[in-house]
């Protein structure tokens, strides 16, 4: 075997620390999670992962990219409806009780305190989210399916935010029938016809 | 002076350490508050803090409940658009840029990673919120001012699910206009007319 290049032990390293993170956030919760814990359970150093990492919320939200696609353009069936279904049904799916969702609530909770991991969350995993959603709407904008009047930005909003409350204020996962009818409500309004 | 019962002694202990965690959460942050901090500016030991609070989350939720009145009952002018909007900027007002508005999202991300939190904030500070906007909604259903076949519960999501996920997630505070849009929306819906 030829002797490593730094660079590359580096690159382990680094995996070794994120996939740490992620497998002790599991075990002991996010409020136990500590860099001397992950430090200990990936075999370095602290001061490696201070090194690269401002803070235990940043070494998380790396797990959470590498073990998420955030690759979400949306479907395009030609029915909206059924695309924003499918999409939150999947999301919810993967992010709500799950161990990487419990690490997704950790991270949009440590974000109300912590500007700098705000910024990390919102620039590296959120944005991506909404766009994609975004662009699906925008879409469906141009053939008529969805009022045109009204800004992507604020439809994302619109449609994902009741997913977001039941989830974040009452801590817990919208099933299927409830997700359906966020969509259906959305788009029929609760002003009586 | 006649001398002090105990239970006094302990009333006026307590209201420091809220009192001295409501100003430390405000100087140094959430993510700097800290148990000894709090004890240290409030005048007494650790331990009394323990005996009392199972955490710093617990103390700073009493802080939040003892400068918030949580009589949120809702105004009835006749006029439930009117009302949602007046509500919702009013709620926007005290919770958005302010200091009691930032211990409220550190309440609402604690809570993300800490069960015990998580229902004490359910309890004692959502769910008087969430029952007194249903409580609204129900009558404005009597009155058939908002479809009769959703639920209010459901309803209540549907309204500030937009405000929390912009507040939470993008950390912008909704302004007027766009509070007024959401109300708006929810109840003409997004479909094209």
């Amino acid at each position: 075997m030829s002797p490593r290049r730094p660079e590359r032990r580096s690159e382990e390293a680094a995996q070794a620390v994120v996939q740490a993170a992620l497998e002790l956030c599991q075990e002991v919760g996010y409020g136990k999670l500590s860099i001397e814990g992950i430090a200990s359970r990936a075999g370095v150093g602290k001061n490696t992962i201070y090194r690269w990492w401002p803070s235990k919320g940043a070494v998380l939200l790396d797990g959470l990219l590498s073990a998420m696609s955030v690759d979400a353009s949306m479907a395009d069936t030609g029915d909206i409806v059924a695309d924003l279904k499918a999409q939150m049904i999947a999301a919810v799916g993967a992010l709500g009780d799950t161990p990487l969702g419990a690490q997704y609530r950790a991270l949009i909770g440590e974000a109300q305190h912590n500007p700098e991991l705000a910024r990390a969350l919102l620039d590296r995993f959120i944005e991506p989210l909404r766009t994609a959603s975004a662009l699906r709407i925008e879409l469906a904008q141009r053939k008529g399916q969805i009022r045109s009047d009204l800004d992507s930005e604020f439809l994302v909003e619109m449609l994902y935010g009741p997913l977001y409350y039941r989830l974040l204020l009452t801590q817990r996962v919208p099933e299927r029938a409830r997700i359906e009818a966020i969509v259906d409500t959305a788009f029929a309004g609760i002003a009586p016809s």
